[in-house]
């Protein structure tokens, strides 16, 4: 329906997540309207990431150097590896500034409907850095959801035989949440993990 | 919170409308797992839009030529005008096949909270095209909301004295919609343009 470059702009931007049809026009609209230097910071910011960034050699959370900054900053913790699904987990995880160890980023969850099985994960790479026995906890960071539990399970059964402690993350009432609207699994986990108070 | 390209692919990724800092962060990491080729082809889409795509010096529609398709075209009717507030009113209007004369395109409406007037839109370049007598009808096809309604009244009473014909787009029930559901201001505007049947 548009002339030739904003159709294909509208093609592209339909094709990044969480943006449809209607969305996609309203940015190519945008763009049109927009200087040629914003255009151009977009422009050089997408090519930076798609060819500065990529996946740290030993955790593979996201990097600029062949190592992320956390695993080179030598005031982290090294007895202790956090194993999530995604990078943006270690974000999240970071930001809430409880955690000074490593991380592991597995790259998903074990999901037989969308043929993820063990070894499309970094599920072999985790063990080979359990080798070193500086490591002496694991906590398991995994989604609280079906995949991100079987995959918890899985790697827990794998790695309890090399003598670490392994954790994982407590489920319960979300803080600032309703009791009253609480599904029954995350009520029930609440109860299951409750803590002693005075202590 | 991100290594330093990611989080500024994600800054300006947030400058987007209708992309949240949450969208923003997936589309980045969208944009790291994807092929850097894929990426080019967005990268090139952005630039192609910025650097070719221009307004039509007639119309003000967009163009990759000094002139759009639209007025460049011969079998058009020269004697009506369509005037929408921007360029995606012309492609939606473009789809329904029922028009078949010239656009102009205002840039906007009526606004006095956001800081437009009738000077920031092109008005005076309309009122430019109607000393052309080969026009003798100006369709007012700016959006039937406040801002817009307030713009066709503007031009109309500006255009009225030069001798054309000004129509402004039927308002009514839209078509496929339940009757009960209908706010009071559409359903009253169906009844007092009811058409009489039989004729």
């Amino acid at each position: 329906m548009y002339e030739g470059p904003v159709q294909t702009l509208i093609d592209e931007l339909s094709r990044l997540p969480g943006v449809g049809p209607k969305g996609a026009q309203r940015i190519a609209f945008h763009i049109l309207q927009t200087d040629k230097q914003d255009v151009q910071h977009l422009v050089d910011a997408l090519r930076e990431v798609a060819e500065k960034v990529r996946f740290c050699s030993i955790c593979f959370n996201i990097s600029e150097d062949d190592t992320c900054r956390i695993c080179q900053d030598s005031r982290r913790d090294r007895t202790a590896i956090c194993v999530v699904e995604e990078s943006k987990d270690v974000a999240a995880i970071e930001r809430t500034h409880e955690f000074r160890g490593l991380y592991h980023v597995l790259g998903g969850a074990i999901s037989p409907i969308d043929g993820i099985g063990p070894a499309q994960l970094r599920i072999r790479e985790l063990c080979q850095r359990l080798v070193d026995t500086t490591v002496t906890e694991v906590i398991l960071a995994t989604d609280p959801n079906l995949e991100g539990e079987a995959t918890a399970t899985y790697i827990a059964r794998l790695i309890l035989p090399m003598g670490v402690t392994v954790t994982r993350l407590a489920s319960g009432l979300p803080v600032g949440a309703d009791l009253e609207y609480a599904d029954e699994i995350t009520l029930g986990r609440a109860f299951a993990g409750r803590l002693k108070l005075g202590d």
